[in-house]
């Protein structure tokens, strides 16, 4: 369960403590290897290496591919030659290309060194590629069959060569390394004719990604198609390699994060929250306040142009957080969910002139609404309650740019995420923060130009 | 590829009006179900049962499945009982009861006259279970096998009941329904001896869930540990279906988006944002608009209270704008930081001292640094460049509160998603708009107060 990690924490450090090694093998070799990575990085760095030598060699591996990049490098300049040739090779190639992508240049030296040739050229293979390229996140290992093989001989070929493959589910059938289709082994063991050739079987309609293709791209196919894999082929049609699905959620989880870092104003990390000090929080957030901070210029000027008439009428300060808040809150809303059905590939860049006019529709709905709810606010609260002597015409010009500045936010917050998109900028970075800063001013500038013409 | 589905759709409007009916038969057939579903759904309701027809029984029930629940309505008023009958009784038992669940009650009499005696009882087994738990989300057809039987006899059971089930590849091994141990395709295949027993390959310490753990809970698991499949067991221990790795990509999805959707401040909606209408968005929008919006008042008394004071130092007013969006952004950087951390579990309430810790610490270091650039911008800026004669004593109010300003708005903003999710709260509604309310009222009378202690 989901707390197992937790509750056998404390017993696996005692059992280590009292050098229970054969108890601790015994409880290990039942656990599921994310979670004996998880006890491992609770247990600390003096204690993981011992921990680590009981795995049996299959979980080693595993264990080891689940564990973060500081605690791997770790343990690989505490491993003997001899040890870390076995997990190397053990490994599943897409694990391993992203172990030496990770590793400072001595280590990469000392795993290259171990790797067995095979291995190490399917290794530099996928380094080859774009980082977050399919290419560079697929797998080598998957099993290809040729089409004039019999169900009987390809049921025999998965046996024979299956268990270093990271999927055996679906079989690729290839011909001089091109791809013809695709047979899973549910087709395979449902077909009750064993002579049956695979070509009659195979789904010759396959969905593939090229090696360039970013991997948010595939993992959007895997999920809509819920398939098990994807095949990768080159730029020539030839066949390269694989994505599996469970690299898929991962990137799903990991390219969300990302996307709501920007849209909060920061710049994406890698690390957990836990593990980031205050330095590195510091360096992903400083950038996106600064700018914000300074750009907040342009407000501070729109309210020094009009100082004379504010201090004529400094009631009209008291609600400029009220119509700021409210712009940011009505443009964030509006940019927040164009970015979500933008990075779910639900919108388009064509979409827009239908985008801006709902939009155009909920800010009129929205706008009307809140100067309604604002002017019997205004009345009831500040008037009645407070007793502050806000006059109607005060009162009329907060609700008119209040409903404006909806209408602004709304339209601002969804147009600028689309066109970034279409200018080929992230569209996540046009959130909140940025728009809020966009919006105030123009929301200043309304405000006054409203009070000038009805006030002075 | 993905641009498959507009690609076809001229096409395929075309080929219907010309009647070319076996070409459409030809074409449909190549095409994966999520494919032909976002066709259908755009090419109008009057077209779309003419075309459905055209399916395989198969293809069809895999479209029927991916099409959204009003077009699916549309569809079964049209359906004869028969076609409605074949449906039905082809689709996976998971989508079925989601069906069921969806449609509105005449319709649903209708499907369950025409679901088989089993379908029946399994559709209503799975509906009995609450929303959003492994119950309500699991599908009842998967392979069982038990202890006692040979590799071979596993095998030839799985090719003989394997047709209908929603995954071959992990099998489990049950007596008496009791869940003993699980055993995937792969290591059935790669036995070679076809007389080793189910009991000794299995693996007996299987992860399941409870028919009551809350779907994202069953979706990160099967995430963390790769799975292609949790087995689900009632509060008996009696295995009753399984969750598989397709519907937890979907559900990780689904949640992310209603948690974004939260964090800026909206009710979550199911509707894809191109098929909701302007009152759709307004309904989700307005509420924390509307909330937000009157919590300003506080804001406002603020100003109020300390009218005279402005009147006295209308400079004071021209940084309102830049302090509040200051704090917004450094309390919302920090709770969406958190809210994201708890929604993947990386967090917990008993981590609060370290959490808070470390926010003050980055908002030590980034409360400092925007004081400087804020007193070097003013000097530089406002003084030199825009000719402002903006005092020392007002320069450094502003620069003092800047600096406590982030410091309120990160511990505020770290504090609150943990202390909702303590109470049982969701997390995510503790975001930007919600902290900024807060940031905003402490912010304004931070600077009020050093202000009339520094300046009057």
């Amino acid at each position: 369960m989901a707390m197992q990690s937790i509750r056998f924490e404390k017993t696996i450090g005692k059992l280590l403590e009292e050098k229970k090694y054969q108890t601790l093998k015994d409880i290990l070799v039942t656990m599921e290897p994310a979670d004996i990575a998880a006890v491992f990085e609770d247990i600390g760095e003096e204690r993981m290496p011992l921990l680590f030598r009981l795995l049996p060699k299959e979980t080693a591996a595993e264990t080891f591919a689940e564990l973060d990049s500081e605690w791997q490098e770790l343990l690989i300049r505490g491993f003997s030659d001899r040890e870390l040739h076995e997990i190397i090779n053990e490994l599943y190639v897409d694990d391993a290309a992203d172990l030496v992508d990770e590793m400072p240049a001595n280590v990469v030296k000392r795993i290259l060194a171990q790797a067995d040739p095979q291995m190490r050229r399917e290794i530099n293979e996928i380094l080859r590629y774009p980082e977050n390229s399919a290419g560079s996140i697929m797998t080598t290992e998957y099993v290809s069959l040729r089409p004039k093989m019999t169900v009987a001989e390809a049921i025999t070929r998965i046996r024979r060569t299956g268990v270093d493959k990271e999927t055996i589910y679906t079989c690729y059938v290839t011909e001089e390394r091109r791809l013809l289709g695709a047979v899973s082994v549910k087709d395979l063991l449902l077909t009750l004719d064993d002579e049956t050739p695979v070509s009659e079987i195979m789904d010759e309609n396959v969905i593939s990604v090229n090696t360039l293709t970013d991997q948010e791209e595939v993992a959007q196919m895997l999920s809509k198609y819920n398939f098990l894999a994807l095949p990768v082929v080159d730029q020539d049609g030839r066949m390269v390699g694989i994505v599996t699905f469970d690299d898929a959620m991962d990137i799903l989880v990991e390219e969300t994060t990302e996307d709501i870092e920007k849209m909060a104003g920061m710049l994406p990390s890698e690390k957990t929250y836990l593990r980031s000090n205050a330095w590195d929080l510091f360096r992903h957030r400083i950038p996106w306040l600064a700018l914000l901070m300074v750009s907040a210029t342009f407000t501070g000027m729109i309210i020094t142009g009009f100082e004379s008439a504010l201090a004529a009428q400094v009631v009209l300060t008291a609600f400029i957080p009220m119509l700021m808040d409210t712009g940011g809150n009505s443009g964030s809303q509006a940019s927040v969910t164009i970015i979500r059905a933008l990075s779910l590939g639900e919108l388009e860049f064509a979409d827009l002139p239908r985008v801006v006019w709902k939009e155009a529709e909920t800010a009129a709905l929205c706008g009307s609404a809140l100067a309604l709810l604002c002017f019997g606010k205004i009345l009831l609260v500040d008037r009645l309650l407070l007793g502050n002597p806000i006059t109607l015409g005060v009162a009329a010009v907060v609700c008119v740019t209040m409903a404006l500045t909806v209408l602004i936010a709304k339209l601002v917050g969804c147009t600028l995420p689309m066109a970034a998109k279409k200018i080929g900028f992230d569209p996540a970075v046009m959130a909140s923060p940025f728009i809020t800063t966009i919006v105030d001013a123009l929301s200043l500038l309304v405000y006054f130009g409203i009070a000038s013409a009805l006030l002075f």
